[in-house]
């Protein structure tokens, strides 16, 4: 039975993440926000009162019977399933640990946009968001790069994963997120990224990989916008 | 060998979530956040440059030669343990699940102090979080709680506990960020409450465990206060 993904339609977003793993285990699954009435069926299952294990928000993969949320619990889930997580415990919780701060990055990034309200627009935020984004671009995105640079410097077992020497679901998410901060700050991110040889190795990396290159070159792959969580505004790039 | 948690001092911050799991494992601890120098501690531990597996940031949890970052993948690694997660996989993905939805909860609480950036003083900021505050207590905690209600409710093993019918590091997790609530946002947080009489009853329950309330009464539990995540200040609760 292929899994199912329900997110919101229209964005990479957080599904992204989840879409990576995927498709690079070449998976069988459903994309739910891919279809006509994608929206309105999302809505519905969040809706749903039969569901002992709901989930707060979407993402939310299903299995069967099983519904996992959260965007790092489902790559868990999916890392042991499919060979994108060490097998040691202790490998595979480092992985996991790399993957929370990816997630911390993530919600970062989403608020230099909308630092004082999610029911608000953009628009209606500007000043603050100028405001956010200059902290983030000037203090977060280094320090976080540098951490990455750090971790991939420091693993035993060579500087071309960020744990082991294989392939793991934080290498494919790093990649993503790197690629979110250059379509959103690119002009930060290019000067930072210059400084940062182990990090754009695995982004190269990433994006050569068979499977997710063709992910990636085909029209499964939705376009960056600015209704995503890394969104493009020039005004916020410095 | 004791475990050694390692923290910023002064707060309970999120390092608070892992004292409570340890407290009511009666494991063996040191609280390097509560040792006289505990800044200096951490601060020359976070600039080591031997450690494999460096945290991105405190809280870290020092198990012999094994450091783990991330409060979620604490929790998970003494869950397992301790006797603080479900063994069956899938439960234990749910328990984990919930924790990083009140992972969540705990980011969204601490940006209502700090909408703009980490770098500035909440009274440098103060217009900026009063919006940012308002829809956190008018649209956001009802949100998180109304979920903690439900899951409760839908758990068919019963609703005294987040999931299966025994205690797990989520319903300690749950108990401190309802206690950080009401600390911060009383008046809003009592109102919600008065109609949230699981999460009411599960907090009561987690209270009056013997090792927690020990805890809560002895002098390792440092007060809440405005140096930490949850802030009381007036004009935030409405």
């Amino acid at each position: 039975m292929p899994y199912e993904l329900y997110y919101w339609p229209g964005i990479q977003g957080r599904g992204e993440f989840v879409r990576l793993a995927l498709e690079e285990a070449g998976a069988n699954y459903i994309d739910r926000a891919r279809e006509p009435n994608a929206e309105a069926t999302l809505i519905a299952f969040l809706e749903r009162t039969d569901i002992a294990h709901p989930s707060f928000a979407p993402p939310f993969l299903k299995d069967g019977q099983l519904i996992v949320g959260q965007t790092a619990a489902i790559l868990l889930y999916l890392g042991d399933r499919h060979g994108l997580a060490p097998k040691n415990p202790e490998r595979r919780l480092w992985v996991h640990q790399i993957q929370l701060t990816i997630a911390d990055l993530v919600g970062e990034a989403h608020d230099t946009h909308h630092p004082l309200s999610g029911d608000l627009y953009y628009e209606e935020q500007k000043p603050e968001a100028s405001h956010r984004a200059k902290w983030f671009r000037e203090e977060r995105i280094q320090k976080y790069l540098d951490w990455f640079e750090t971790i991939l410097a420091r693993n035993p077992d060579g500087d071309a994963h960020l744990a082991g020497d294989t392939l793991s679901y934080a290498d494919l998410s790093l990649f993503q997120v790197v690629e979110g901060l250059l379509y959103a700050f690119p002009k930060k991110t290019k000067a930072l990224l210059a400084e940062s040889p182990r990090v754009s190795a695995l982004r190269l990396m990433v994006a050569r990989r068979p499977r997710i290159r063709a992910y990636l070159e085909s029209d499964r792959r939705v376009k960056f916008n600015e209704h995503g969580i890394f969104r493009h505004y020039p005004e916020l790039d410095g």
